[in-house]
């Protein structure tokens, strides 16, 4: 299968290229290393090392994975968009080149204006691209589970069936994200959807989770590790207390803690999405998987960290709550379906807390790294003037 | 009350002026131009003949309307969005200068993009410079009733309460618009509902349906016009048939004809805004009003025209159905609820019959004008290629 990342420098991106390569898809990618930018703006890098792009490619082809084709470029530029698609041919894209930091898109009006723009256009580039040069191509478009928020009842993947006043009808679930950023995944679903209904477009909508780890196989083999941020606009939560841990900090969850979300380790992502791009949605099929391994507290991660490093590495780690700096429920019902992903095969890997070990050992060999970041780490972004 | 109407040149927007102002509100306005721009590029005009800005301001004065402020410019500009809310510091902004054609945004991905762009900025400007430069001023949010699509069970004003697996919320109700423009204001009330959440914005959300109509009493008294489009790109469906009975065309419904909205007329409009901004919404409170007078099919609406035109005017008019150019259903259950507004005092004061012949009395006057842009009433944009 000849497969088009757009993104492919970036924490997933770069995972599932080599994944895909590895499984002997043809693999081409592109990217305009705005994370590397933005990131660097913060005052911070990947706590893991990673390479140039041209080092990336040569190290893939001397560790045995073949040859990535690279464009270098910004997918909310038509023309750039039209060319890649055009040149490639892929029989899928991979749409993981949105900004993708909620942090970012609350700074301000120029950051909110900037996120709101870049997604929604690169996704509209995406599907009249396709339409115009490949209609036949699968998208395959990275969402978030951040989309629906945290509403009081069950949340199934994407459409539900319900009945109101007596009447029935099979519907698209409220939406109710809760930053720029969530939502944007939110006003690009709703406009793959209309595409998929008018053009007929192939669609996999992926509502992914918190994605966790250093590591899969792949880079656990060959050291070709993926960029993994830590700051407070560009980490996640579970990646940032791990860093906490290994570098002698506390470990910060934001207010209460109760926060519930569905997480789920690099290494089942990216089977996540291979599993998709295998078994692509039907002709003029628009479909959406609630990609996710189980859903956790904010609370009960901090205390799975703490747990296993003070358990394997011999010293104490501290769990300290801070001022949330955003605007959410820290106490909710949270319960999402995630069956499609299933039938098609998707088992978890490994549990939790094997993964939180591996993550504590792979950062362990980079204190030094970690420590110099630490300063990036502490909530300066603010939901609301505090 | 001081109220600034972004989009004070266009169709509503004019129209509210003369309402406010003569109910003794202090007006101000925004425009840049922007449809006036675009109705002449697919070749037409204004059907009922109207000055410019600086000519309809003198009119205005001499008139007895008194003094409108108006500042030229484009509220996607967010400097320009920051100054005129610091400068007019209204009780009420009432937004209406979108892109407001969904003909326009399905011409290809430029108009599109233009589209999505330019009117979630819009709204994301106003947002920003009300939180900070204005924080207690009442945003009312021109929608549109398309931003619900068809679906086969009722339609609430905003939210519902939902039971789903034997637990309950109370959600957005789900849209499904029928055009990127469509879409656009589903963004934006997303966008919006999101914006009272994190800062505590005071807005109304009108869910408008299809205005039609020639005149409000204030036009009716002075003859200075609204501006009225008639074109397959910005003239909307009643309006367009009225115009076509009047030149002698064939009154032309997409399809089946079986399209079923909701509609009023432009006086009910300017009565419904001038409700919600004499009845703002509480402190933080974000409330959604469906905003038309009855629900009609297309058939109907062609019926009536060419019953009361033959009836008035003593010549035949012909009704042709002609391919749809967008991709909708052309038969389906609708049933929207319309409560809030009447809670407030909203009745419509005219009957559809009553309003169409106004039309088609004042169009009468206006043939050989619209004769000359009869060209571009029939469809040239396709949502598909045809």
């Amino acid at each position: 299968m000849k497969v088009l990342i757009l993104g492919v420098d970036g924490y997933i991106g770069w995972s599932l290229a080599l994944r895909l390569m590895k499984m002997g898809h043809t693999v081409s990618g592109a990217d305009n290393f705005f994370t590397r930018r933005r990131v660097r703006e913060v005052g911070s890098e990947s706590a893991l090392p990673i390479g140039t792009m041209a080092g990336r490619i040569r190290e893939l082809e001397s560790s045995g994975f073949g040859d990535l084709e690279f464009f270098r470029g910004d997918v909310s530029n038509a023309d750039f968009m039209y060319r890649i698609i055009r040149e490639a041919q892929p029989d899928a894209v991979v749409h993981l080149a949105e900004q993708r930091s909620a942090p970012y898109s609350m700074i301000g009006l120029k950051q909110a204006t900037d996120t709101m723009v870049k997604n929604i256009v690169s996704t509209l580039n995406l599907v009249y691209a396709v339409k115009d040069a490949a209609p036949d191509t699968h998208i395959l478009k990275l969402g978030t589970m951040g989309e629906y928020g945290t509403p009081n009842i069950d949340i199934p993947e994407g459409f539900f069936d319900i009945e109101y006043n007596g009447r029935k009808d099979h519907l698209p679930f409220p939406k109710n994200a809760g930053s720029w950023y969530h939502w944007t995944k939110v006003h690009d679903s709703n406009n793959l959807m209309f595409a998929n209904r008018v053009w007929n477009l192939s669609v996999t909508d992926v509502m992914q989770g918190v994605v966790y780890g250093t590591r899969i196989d792949e880079i656990a083999e060959t050291g070709l590790y993926t960029r993994y941020d830590i700051d407070e606009v560009w980490g996640t939560v579970l990646n940032r207390f791990c860093a906490q841990a290994v570098s002698g900090l506390p470990i910060t969850p934001y207010g209460e803690g109760g926060q519930t979300r569905g997480f789920l380790p690099l290494e089942d992502s990216v089977t996540c999405l291979a599993i998709a791009l295998e078994n692509p949605p039907g002709d003029g099929e628009y479909r959406v998987f609630n990609q996710f391994d189980k859903a956790y507290s904010v609370n009960y991660l901090a205390e799975r960290v703490k747990e296993i490093y003070e358990r394997e590495f011999g010293k104490s780690a501290e769990i300290r709550h801070i001022d949330n700096p955003r605007v959410e429920r820290e106490s909710h019902y949270y319960h999402p379906v995630n069956e499609n992903l299933k039938k098609l095969g998707y088992r978890s890997k490994r549990t939790l807390d094997e993964e939180i070990l591996h993550m504590l050992q792979d950062l362990q060999q980079f204190v030094p790294r970690i420590r110099k970041l630490s300063g990036t780490i502490m909530p300066r972004t603010f939901w609301k003037a505090p």
